[in-house]
């Protein structure tokens, strides 16, 4: 094989990629990105079996050929090279790259035991902007469980009905979703997608309202097309759990406030909590005003925050860390908290339905 | 203790007597910051008996008296509170930290065993730009002995010699030194700084040339007067190095070279040198050239610069991670490097003698 490319189209198709190299195996064929030049593209390829990536980096074919080469080298030599056309070499599993006056060596695989991408039909898919996928999955991602013994909880549900597309997180304390509307109408289905998949896809996606991104499905795989860019990824089986029932809810009180106060202060009530011990913190709902305490082992804190309310005063307590990580998901500068009881979840959620955040709330004893 | 002071000022009083806090000790006074208001200005104090910081904190006293707190927290609490006046009250040891709707309790220490600093006299001292300071720092401090069983190499030789003032660090395998002029003639002194004063010292300094320090000294320590703040420090015992011997050397080859361009170089060599193993670079000075090259079990590289030669041919070797942090260490863009033999030390140093960085060259046996 004998490429020619430039150093900055060569790292992006790294970057691209990387995400999909395995971070446990040590020395593995896995832990390699394939450089396939055997066909009329230069295709950089890995894949760690739940999660696989291929990219075509744009460059010239001097010699057709393929090698895999171990990740962290190749990107960490590639990087560190002056900014100009990078030439790759092989010599039986001898890998030469050169840029300038510089000339690197190192030890490539001829890949026979590469596990390329499966094959996925690609007729029928859905076709949403990169921004609306990216901007689903960061606002929903925080709620998915991340013990990796609790298999659908550590996915998300993605649930295409009709001309919406809705994203579902949840991990037993706490529920995120969000829906959009798609711009055509699709056959109605339900998959579950791993978390890192959509962790390590939010990261390669654009921002770009402009530009699309296509999903494929199989019974097992779903496929991601964007720019030049194929992400395919394996999908966890089981029927999810009936969202719709859980977020479906009477309320006894609603509260209006400004998220920023909201944030600031649970953001200072987290100082006080250390990692292991869990206080919740207290939520005095009076009429005009929403009183914060917490009490720890390091000290206590108290703050009053205005508010605007609707139906009975409560007091209820939570663990702060999903207070904030909901608030953080929202954009709205006021948002709306829903509750019932005590022990009843509390709600923060549009007007439209297009974002939902359930909280279980935390048991507590006294309030001192 | 009941005092006043705006969270601005307070936080960055924080941060500046923070450097002193011991990171070593759980739950003792050294992990404390006193609040000193017993007197007529709000003083912030932390020492952990080798490095000891005070400073003023503009801010109103109401009442006066002192009070120990935890830093971690404390910090912690005044970093995330808004930007507004804090009010500080103590009832006991109960600290009560006020700001807008936010109330904080924690618990203080009264402090009857916080290690207030050593007096020391101020009469006779010198005097240098804060700039000048922290630059002979940050251009030698990299050359010191990590290893804590090194004694006076863990720490940095100042040398007051009439009007010039010299810092020279060491460990072993090489030595940074830097000379500037002083304004006025003082009387010769040899100290030795530990290198984690001056590593805290400098990240407390300004950059600005228009702004003093003023160094103090006894026996045992010295003292750094500038701004609202004061740093003591111990000094280390010991008779330093014969430095001028070591540093006065005869050439065979005297080189060129733009300093990018080797600095480049060697950072690109550097990716194939795993920590554990100390594979030299190894150094080709031909007629108009430098080659470079390495070979380690990740790989091989090989590169060319051009260079400007006087004298004999030389092969020599270096761990590259001497090299880097000599030529980072200075702002010229082409460096002169002198060298006699592949078993000497070579010579970074500018014609006027205000810098000079050896560095002992490695064995090598074969170059393939």
């Amino acid at each position: 094989m004998r490429i020619r490319i430039s150093r900055e189209n060569l790292l992006k198709s790294i970057n691209i990629v990387a995400r999909a190299v395995s971070g446990k195996t040590t020395m593995s064929i896995m832990q390699c990105i394939m450089i396939n030049a055997s066909g009329t593209e230069i295709c950089l390829i890995a894949n760690d079996l739940e999660l696989g990536i291929q990219t075509i980096a744009q460059g010239i074919i001097l010699e057709r050929g393929m090698i895999a080469v171990d990740a962290q080298i190749f990107s960490n030599i590639v990087r560190k090279l002056p900014d100009n056309d990078v030439s790759i070499e092989t010599s039986g599993e001898k890998v030469m790259i050169r840029c300038e006056n510089s000339k690197f060596a190192i030890l490539g695989r001829e890949g026979s035991d590469f596990p390329f991408l499966p094959e996925i039909d690609r007729s029928v898919g859905i076709r949403l902007s990169q921004y609306t996928l990216r901007d689903m999955i960061s606002r929903t991602i925080f709620s998915i469980s991340s013990n990796e013994s609790n298999g659908m909880m550590t996915g998300e549900l993605l649930e295409i009905n009709g001309h919406s597309i809705r994203m579902v997180a949840l991990d037993g304390h706490r529920i995120a979703m969000r829906k959009n509307e798609l711009r055509d109408v699709y056959e109605n289905r339900k998959v579950i997608i791993p978390g890192k998949t959509l962790q390590e896809i939010s990261r390669i996606l654009s921002g770009d309202t402009e530009r699309t991104a296509d999903l494929f499905f199989t019974d097992k795989h779903i496929l991601f097309a964007f720019d030049s860019t194929i992400v395919v990824s394996r999908l966890i089986e089981g029927e999810y759990y009936k969202i719709d029932k859980m977020l479906s809810s009477n309320y006894a009180t609603r509260v209006i406030c400004r998220r920023k106060d909201f944030l600031d202060c649970l953001d200072r009530a987290t100082l006080l909590v250390k990692e292991e011990d869990k206080k919740p913190v207290i939520i005095m709902l009076r009429e005009d005003e929403m009183e914060l305490r917490i009490n720890t082992t390091i000290g206590s804190m108290d703050e009053i925050i205005p508010i605007r309310k609707e139906g009975n005063d409560l007091n209820i307590g939570f663990n702060p860390k999903f207070l904030i990580e909901a608030l953080r998901a929202v954009d709205e500068e006021e948002v709306v908290i829903y509750l019932m009881s005590p022990k009843a979840p509390c709600f923060i959620r549009d007007a439209e339905d297009r974002y939902c955040y359930l909280i279980l709330p935390v048991n507590f004893i006294t309030i001192d």
